[in-house]
């Protein structure tokens, strides 16, 4: 890797692998004359890795990098992600390399913790059916839970499942935050199971893994209350989603969102579009006006970071597949 | 209106304006040998207000009481209303009287407060679209907005628009409350035309009386930001349904919400069922499930102060149409 470089001639050169539809990242014309800006796609990411001293994966949905990565040549020192999620772009080979992985912790807790709120006051007031009724114009007066002194279980214990117990905490629910392993304030992940049995909200905040993939199965929605309901924000792999439909079809459970998926965009013939009491939204739940202002921002804060030779913030524990810490 | 009688024949009789289809008021069993419960419907009202020591307004979206109230005969000491609102039963007659109206004041609050929530949050995350969007099994990612940091301005600063406010606040909003006159943490009336100018959340949360019929017409409509949303949860003459269409349809304001109507239940043939950007929902906002077990438990506690003579809680301002205080 190149130094940072005061001269008039770049050194370092920062690959861009972009979304498609293209929407480049904003804020990096900050960069100019201090480095070389490559961009890539999914095809041509391969050839241009070995050229690059950094790597941001503004295409953050794209599995391109755990593809790529594996090939010949000299790899990018830093990888940055523009996602709270890294399970797209890692590979055993980034895992064992010397390359630092950081990402967009931070970017999207709030707006996602929002969310949580909206589906959950909204499955409590019923309101899918409201609208459904007022299409129908059909008054049909009905009674609705309170959320307040009901039960939450949120399975995460990074930035988002703690913004999200917050939000819910704000709202007068009683939370139990899950994590990993116990630490104050969190039950580790040997709890999860009883607590899944007296919790009235349950909502999947965890990271990608090989430990959490497919962790909400048939096993744990029967340990559900049927009054229950489900959200998953995090990713989809962690529900096995035949098990969540078949649980939602037998009345295991009260109700479900899901905004993440196995396959993403969902498949027009998944039968999750139309199973009953299920809730599906498009991968939005984080994704508020300007977020990608705020990511391309958080990204320029780390480069400044890294040109500078300084530690730099966010830094995925690759081997786990997320920032550990608080 | 006979003492509260501690011999074995009741000498005080309540009278039960009850609900249409029959929900009897649950607890009233407690009065067993204590009082003579009456029970009357909308037909026979009249001819039993005059044997009524006090009278349950068990049935409170009738307007039975106001017209049979200005007849012959005695009259019942003390109404009480299961209700927040005293619109449908006060007349000129029983506020010129010496009755005491009491209403539910508190069983609603939290209820309505997590309910303005439901649809603050729905609306600012697209909830609505995105329920549409699943019945097309349409995958179309969007932003959305956030709620942290917005602004709102909650119209009726008694109990419900405290707790409206409350729950707002904790969900990060900022709150300028409204009522008749200004008090600490309360703006007067005078100014509610200038907050309205700047919110992105206006809630209707106040009593309908003289002063506040039709108050949400196209003029103020007009004031509001073109990204405002409204929501009525008070009683549907605070608004003109027309100016309100109007100004949806115009985009004079984002979105709105409305619970209650001028005419319940709303007529099918209504054009609000259709209006675009516009929720209607059944007249459920405070009726979480208990909702009835707690206005008759409620009505007991009051029942017990009155038949012992002690002040009554929650008595209704009958020149205001609402429980004065903070």
């Amino acid at each position: 890797m190149s130094e940072p470089s005061s001269s008039s001639r770049p050194e370092t050169t920062l690959l861009v692998l972009g979304a498609t539809p293209p929407t480049p990242p904003p804020r990096l014309g900050a960069l100019t004359g201090r480095a070389r800006v490559l961009h890539a796609d999914e095809t041509t990411l391969a050839a241009r890795l070995p050229l690059a001293d950094a790597l941001l994966v503004w295409d953050f949905a794209s599995d391109a990098v755990r593809r790529a990565w594996p090939g010949e040549g000299p790899r990018p020192r830093w990888v940055h992600t523009a996602s709270a999620g890294v399970d797209h772009l890692m590979c055993p080979e980034l895992a064992a390399s010397d390359t630092v992985v950081t990402n967009a912790r931070g970017v999207f807790d709030q707006p996602i913790a929002e969310y949580v709120a909206a589906l959950v006051l909204a499955m409590a007031k019923d309101l899918p059916r409201t609208l459904g009724l007022q299409r129908e114009r059909s008054w049909r007066h009905r009674e609705s839970g309170r959320v307040a002194g009901t039960r939450a279980c949120v399975v995460g214990s990074g930035p988002i499942g703690r913004a999200v117990a917050g939000t819910l905490k704000a709202l007068g629910i009683t939370v139990a935050l899950v994590g990993r392993a116990a630490r104050p304030g969190v039950h580790g992940a040997a709890e999860l199971d009883r607590l899944l049995t007296r919790a009235d909200w349950v909502v999947c905040a965890a990271p990608l893994t090989d430990e959490t993939r497919g962790m909400f199965d048939a096993r744990r929605f029967g340990l559900m209350q049927p009054s229950a309901r489900f959200v998953n924000i995090g990713r989809g792999p962690l529900v096995v989603e035949a098990d969540l439909v078949a649980a939602l079809s037998k009345r295991w459970i009260a109700g479900a969102a899901l905004d993440v998926f196995e396959h993403e965009p969902l498949p027009a013939d998944s039968p999750l579009w139309t199973t009953p009491g299920l809730i599906v939204s498009p991968h939005m739940s984080g994704d508020t006006v300007g977020w990608r202002d705020e990511l391309g921002a958080q990204f320029m804060e780390l480069y400044e970071d890294w040109a500078a030779g300084r530690p730099l913030r966010n830094v995925v524990d690759k081997e786990r597949g997320y920032v550990p810490g608080h």
